[in-house]
């Protein structure tokens, strides 16, 4: 790992910048992977530092020692220039930080399609955690097919009036291209009523992408909280994730104390390594 | 719990200073419990908080949810006057934590023994962690038999000449009074070569206390860590706790980036919890 990221410091520091960018996506498309006893890998939803810049988020992130980051667009809007992408790619390149997807990105529009996936060729990254509007399906899976880049569709739970479960997504993109996948929230999953290691279990090879995170109860008003403390048996869903030898990134996406997130993103991952280290 | 506190709370507010000292031994007494699944106790062994006062270290303590704690010096000197004691009692009282036991304190003279019987009656604990010189093991046996006060002996890793394994404890005190037993801090222990699980279940109910914590090596110039991130199988240790029905407390003793503890502290506590949720 950190033979990689020198390499790719030394390609910074070295190269034009204009060589920087595809260097840069194909590291990121190569994932560096924070592995395990089970192979799991892990990473954090660019949401979590929503009220942190990226040299902040880049410190976290090497502090509870998790390189892999799904980036979200308040650390590189969607529209941005050509430089500033490769500005904040190199960042957080020499922060160490892989960029292994982009998202949660919501399009309601075919444009907004068109956007996104354009977005992540130019992030260099084969995978996008988006919310297509249901209608949009047909478009989006085009898109898909056209650029080999894969969507994890993301459930927001009870809420939300597209796709509050795993199941509410997977009913729709079931029949589509196997490049068509989920992004299972575990929190909201549960909150709608889901058990998230079932959910893993039945839609197995579709799961691309995690939102790993506690709820204090399975109901609506559920609250979010530190991994461990609320309802959901992470034993369960690490076995589960071990049976069917899921291959994503078991991204955390903590959303409490989101001004000091620090301690409870440390909590969280560490019980999360405990439980993946016991199960074996 | 709450209600307890309140109680705690409304006692120091409407009660006169004679009367909380009593009060707040006995609560220290019955030891507020933070049970597990496997009926693990958490604590923390107060070292962790060397920079901080007993304000923020309370504040600290509730973010991670660990409420009970071993007391150190800084926080309270063994020579406190009595309206100190229970101004500092009172302040930990107030802030949802228990004092389950005084230490770690060292004792090299007959007069230093005294002093630490004497402290933890007045503190209201029934367990002293420390280190008795071993000539001085006599005395403190006898001190151990006229207070009721048990001992708990802290092993110091390979570069300590008095106790650098559990075993050179346990050599010592294994013939002696029950209430004469151990501290095991772990990774000091795992530095002199000794393992954690294999010595709880060796010296079963002679373990009184744990520091917890993990170790880069098992080698003399292993770094203290986070937990989860060394060489200690937690796993191992847990399944040794429970089989032993270890009814003392895991306490962390994190003594790594110590100006700015509280990550690595709930990194630490959380592998630990997932490890007891997941051995069950």
């Amino acid at each position: 790992m950190s033979s990689r990221r020198n390499f790719i410091q030394q390609s910074v520091a070295g190269l034009g910048a204009a060589a920087v960018l595809p260097l840069l996506g194909q590291s990121a498309m190569a994932a560096g992977r924070e592995t395990t006893d089970s192979n799991l890998q892990l990473g954090i939803a660019g949401f979590t530092f929503y009220k942190f810049d990226a040299e902040k988020s880049i410190a976290m992130m090497n502090r509870v020692n998790i390189k892999n980051l799904s980036l979200k667009d308040f650390h590189l809007p969607l529209n941005s220039s050509p430089e500033k992408i490769q500005s904040v790619l190199a960042q957080f390149a020499a922060g160490g930080i892989t960029i292994y997807a982009v998202g949660v990105i919501y399009m309601k529009t075919k444009e907004a399609v068109d956007d996104a996936f354009e977005y992540a060729k130019k992030v260099g990254v084969s995978l996008i955690v988006g919310v297509p509007n249901p209608e949009l399906l047909d478009y989006t899976e085009e898109k898909v097919k056209s650029t080999n880049i894969r969507i994890a569709i993301h459930n927001h739970g009870p809420e939300d009036k597209l796709y509050p479960s795993p199941k509410n997504v997977y009913d729709l993109i079931k029949n589509r291209d196997e490049r068509v996948g989920l992004c299972i929230d575990i929190g909201h999953s549960m909150r709608a009523g889901q058990d998230p290691a079932k959910a893993v279990l039945e839609y197995n090879k579709r799961v691309f992408d995690l939102h790993i995170k506690d709820v204090s109860a399975a109901v609506k008003d559920g609250k979010a909280m530190e991994v461990g403390r609320g309802v959901i048996d992470f034993t369960a869903l690490v076995k589960a994730l071990n049976k069917i030898k899921y291959k994503g990134f078991c991204s955390f996406e903590f959303e409490k104390d989101m001004s000091d997130s620090l301690p409870g993103l440390a909590e969280s991952e560490g019980f999360f390594r405990g439980v993946i280290k016991t199960v074996g």
